[in-house]
């Protein structure tokens, strides 16, 4: 072989990332709030400063796990990026904060610019719900690491929090109340067993009906937004001591994350109607009840 | 097949998190300043937003193409965390910013506790070496997604700058110089492009010598760690009116971005030695000079 090498040769289309680049435009701009200061397309994005007496800066940095999976099986690329939003707001909300801002990172084996344009869409739609300015990402092409047509998705938040309003364990006293409050389903934890299970054990495709859910697909049923819990939980943050973000390690994994050494919560497992993924889901696979810590740091 | 189903039977290990999460600790503990807040293992990573008259917040979210791949052929692991928090630093030190923060995204198929710790400790270095405290980040596993021993790694960086101090396109002026400062490489582009030439023109592997190099190793040349600019440019950032990161898309697709619409740069691309390595390349791949133009927004 001869002749002369370029990116495109490689495998990497400078044009599909330009005409992705154009897409975005829009979505981000979407999602400008007042602390946004950049122009679209600069090298770093720009936020103002949090004002205030002590405020301090709260980032957390998420994947959606292999929902992906799902949303590239489905075809359906522009809900994914709203959970990955809502997942990383829900972090950060765990200390008491409120979103500034969202970058967000995509990186594909062969770039599809319609499909980055719709990943992206669903970022900008959680920006929106969330008040939260999105202001960078990266797109990558990186032939050989990623399979057609998969790609990946991280997602980048920072928000801010008073320091004397800060949640955690320090604040939580004996005889504190615990309240839980309903997902839209599996959020995104917990896909590579689920996904097992509906293939294996349930023997359904996405495009098939999930078992008691009134017809609703399989892809439906598992790409449920991560719900945010921003506008429920904004009113009432002053009386509020702790927040547990219940992710990959479930309730044994993330509910000590927001008590002292000192205490335990007692959770009555029996209190609440078990909603009907999980159901289906756990009887199918025979999955047993508490299995999981967490990953997260 | 029957029987219960877990995490495990998923392909998700959550023990090897746990030890992931553990080798992390110290590594995040050596990258502390006086700005983190927070303790090891929060929902979301604390810093104290910086003070000033108008501080402004500067993101950048990046990845680190395919040089991964190099790192993952070579079985070397601890040096691409440190090209890709040294390319984040220069992303935002474009606009004059200097690091705060940092948090990392590491996926892989099947997560291997000791690679996850190297990469994090690269991470660590590039953190330590510009003053940047490690606050957070997510390790995930995705089965099926990453074929072993393949994984990835973003980044995401928050510094800042004053706003009045601010550098960009609309501080230069007529006559303003252009200086250029050496890099140590490919850094973390074309790394598509420099993989194929190497080993379809050039025939070799990843330990073999690199042709002009003293003896070092394909691996050795192609992981030369992506450089900061920070400790350069940080003493002189009053007398700079505008930075450009020469990353994707090179002088063509980066230096504009640093220039107001009504100016041009001139570049005498003979007032420098092309590095052997890029020498190299081009003519193995018979790379013509200007082809690409800037993905990253």
């Amino acid at each position: 072989m001869s002749g002369s090498l370029d990116y495109r040769a490689a495998g990497v289309d400078i044009e599909a990332a330009d005409d992705a680049k154009e897409r975005y435009r829009r979505l981000v701009e979407s999602t400008r709030t007042p602390g946004a200061v950049g122009a679209f397309g600069s090298f770093g994005g720009l936020f103002r400063a949090p004002a205030g007496q002590q405020p301090l800066l709260v980032a957390s940095a998420d994947g959606v796990g292999t929902k992906i999976k799902v949303a590239i099986e489905a075809g359906r690329h522009d809900t994914i990026g709203h959970c990955l939003v809502n997942h990383c707001v829900n972090d950060i909300l765990a200390q008491g904060a409120v979103p500034l801002f969202f970058l967000d990172y995509v990186a594909f084996g062969v770039l599809d610019p319609a499909v980055a344009e719709a990943i992206v869409s669903g970022v900008a739609a959680g920006c929106r719900e969330n008040g939260c300015a999105l202001i960078g990402g990266e797109t990558a092409e990186m032939p050989g690491l990623y399979t057609p047509p998969d790609y990946d998705l991280a997602g980048f938040i920072v928000g801010t929090v008073e320091e004397a309003a800060t949640l955690g364990p320090e604040r939580v006293r004996v005889g504190d109340a615990l309240l839980a409050f309903e997902s839209t389903g599996l959020h995104t934890n917990g896909y590579s067993l689920a996904r097992r299970i509906v293939r294996e054990r349930m023997g359904l495709g996405v495009h098939d009906a999930f078992p008691g859910e009134g017809g609703a697909t399989v892809a439906e049923v598992l790409l449920r937004i991560h719900r945010s819990y921003l506008p429920i939980l904004r009113p009432h943050l002053g009386g509020i001591h702790a927040v547990a973000h219940i992710t990959g390690g479930g309730l044994p994994g993330n509910l000590n994350r927001a008590l002292p050494g000192t205490l335990d919560a007692v959770v009555d497992t029996g209190s609440w109607v078990v909603p009907n993924v999980f159901a289906q889901l756990a009887r199918a696979g025979d999955v047993q009840r508490v299995v999981a810590r967490s990953s997260r740091r």
